[in-house]
């Protein structure tokens, strides 16, 4: 076997979603938006048109970048949302933003290279820049942001390569880069030679509060943005893209050839359909108000349920919020506890490369009923409490 | 940049391509199956109804082995067609074979681990090869397969880690190993260790004589079998499968979470739903048929328009041929004339990792109507002339 995979585990998420197989258990483990908001019915008219149209078309090979129709609707969002002007040519289609992460990591990233992640971090970039051997440093997010201070010492320190973000509502914890933030965290990198990644997979699903600056307007040239239709239209299809600079799209577009041709023509082709006949944005608002709701409702039961030691943060957007235990006490030991009163949370460690979250938890909103919330944090607060009482 | 990204170019054939997208140009370039085959409306069907029962699973995010119902049916697929006793578990989605290739290469392969593929080649595998920076061998492929003696010296002076090969109706070449061809590279093999990556794209497409052992049959443990649905179904799905010892699946499963999560759920489940609602072999019998027909007058064109000097091979399956023009005359002069009579074809060098192919070409005719048949050959035999009497 390849030294590669020694760096690569399976993702501990993915376990866990085994043992919540169990239609007793409450689970606020996964990352999953909630299919009965899916537009099923739309998604149904837009296949069938797409089929009947054009059928041997979307059943055929096509090109590696991706549908071109598909290509120019996420320019026009890319400007209408960031105010990012954007060639046909600087949007590479992917199957899902985590095969973005994965050409990206094979495009710039060389064995012992040194990456910067979040800490905690999202799962999926340690995977990624695992498997090309990456040497990861991971930043503190504070709650407006990244540890600017210990940021610069790394950068000061070692010839970084790149650097993985998740400015709005950051998987796992929930928290968003403020306005100062980005414009300081873009003035650090603004005359270094580093590649950003920007992953915005949440961005749209904002509860509260105004759009933030994309790194990608305040650091052109410099930021691989990464755009995902999974959680806004839907995971099944697996339809992401990558934009940015036209010459490191073409890098990316061999790679991706490599890896799997091209994403699925019919998929492409029928989200393309999707988008002309329907408005995302009144789609997103609906998503907005359902899940604003939960997170509402989840952050309401857990003052009321949770012991006060309990910290968490308050996540303006998104579908995750991020719960620390008292100094010592382990997550871990809480997940036992939890799973015998029927609920489930994804514990802190596997967000950390390098040991920490062992106190921490991931909690997930978007995917549980209103009933299931309350039910779900009140047997949580419950094995909190018999835990701390040990 | 990574320095993998020195050892791989785009793809020529796709390059090629942009030329032949003139509608008057005859390409037997592409190696595209015939759309006009496609089963649109049963298709159709089968999205209608996935989206119907169950439109909510279908997009949603799913698990990274695949769809058990799908891998369910490659079990039984693989033990009626190859007599392989397989469990689910030893099965994987993949997003097209290609990524197969990509998934097997990081799993298997460290910078300068010594790989051998066939030559001429197919270049889908030299590229995912070298996107893991291998060092390639290319052992000559002869009428009934490797040169058995030329592996020999190699398998015995380097530890050769894998062997990448496509025993029917290969690529580009059309040819097929025999039956004592693939016992005796078995028998060489046997009690070495390296992995055969065994692909198998074309097989169903057979025009004559019986289907052949497969290698995945003769070297329990050893080999990864690689399947498409791309030929006999449609790559717009873009869903293929690796099948293989458990253990190895399992490594390829952790690979293939950090390579894109999933393969997507609705193509996944409206191919499952075709393939429960519609007989494949049927499907199948209409596809050789038909690409029968048009390689029988490829060949017939072949034997009137040609000069005689030229040589081909006569394929028994499968979509492409490979000709020879007499040595020293470049298939790079003949591709220029060609263009200007309004044909075209894949001259031979890419499919050579280190030199050679000046004079051959590939041609495919899976996607060509049968009078295109007759005028591209027609075409191609005056460029030939052309080129020959200069």
């Amino acid at each position: 076997m390849a030294t590669r995979m020694q760096n690569v585990k399976p993702s501990f998420i993915r376990e866990i979603l085994k043992v919540t197989q169990d239609p007793t258990v409450i689970s606020f483990a996964g990352g999953l938006p909630s299919p009965d908001l899916f537009a099923v019915e739309e998604m149904s008219r837009a296949t069938a048109k797409v089929l009947r149209q054009d059928g041997r078309s979307a059943l055929q090979y096509s090109t590696t970048p991706g549908y071109p129709p598909l290509r120019e609707w996420i320019a026009a969002y890319c400007l209408r949302r960031y105010g990012l002007h954007l060639d046909v040519d600087q949007i590479l289609i992917t199957s899902g933003s985590q095969q973005g992460l994965d050409l990206i990591g094979k495009v710039f990233v060389n064995p012992y290279d040194p990456v910067v992640i979040e800490q905690p971090g999202y799962l999926g970039a340690i995977q990624a820049l695992g498997m090309q051997e990456a040497r990861i440093y991971s930043v503190p997010l504070l709650e407006d942001g990244l540890d600017l201070d210990f940021l610069k010492t790394i950068l000061d320190g070692d010839r970084i390569k790149l650097l993985y973000t998740i400015p709005n509502f950051q998987n796992p914890s929930g928290l968003t880069y403020s306005l100062s933030s980005r414009q300081r965290l873009a003035d650090l990198i603004r005359d270094r030679d580093l590649v950003v990644v920007e992953d915005d997979p949440y961005g749209l699903l904002r509860y509260e509060d105004e759009d933030l600056p994309c790194l990608a307007g305040l650091l052109p040239d410099k930021v691989l943005l990464l755009g995902s239709f999974s959680k806004v239209v839907a995971p099944g299809l697996r339809l992401g893209w990558i934009c940015g600079p036209a010459e490191v799209i073409e890098k990316l577009v061999i790679a991706k050839q490599a890896a799997d041709l091209h994403t699925g023509t019919l998929v492409q082709r029928v989200l393309a359909q999707y988008l002309a006949d329907n408005d995302l944005d009144t789609h997103v608002a609906t998503l907005c108000q359902v899940y604003g709701q939960r997170r509402n409702l989840m952050l309401d039961a857990m003052g009321r349920f949770l012991p006060p030691e309990v910290t968490y943060t308050r996540p303006k957007g998104g579908m995750f919020l991020w719960a620390g235990l008292p100094a010592g006490v382990s997550s871990l030991s809480l997940f036992e506890l939890a799973i015998e009163q029927k609920v489930a949370f994804v514990p802190g460690t596997p967000f950390y490369v390098d040991g920490g979250g062992e106190s921490n938890l991931r909690l997930n909103f978007s995917n549980a009923s209103e009933s299931d919330i309350e039910t779900g944090i009140a047997r949580l607060g419950a094995a909190m409490r018999e835990l701390l009482e040990r």
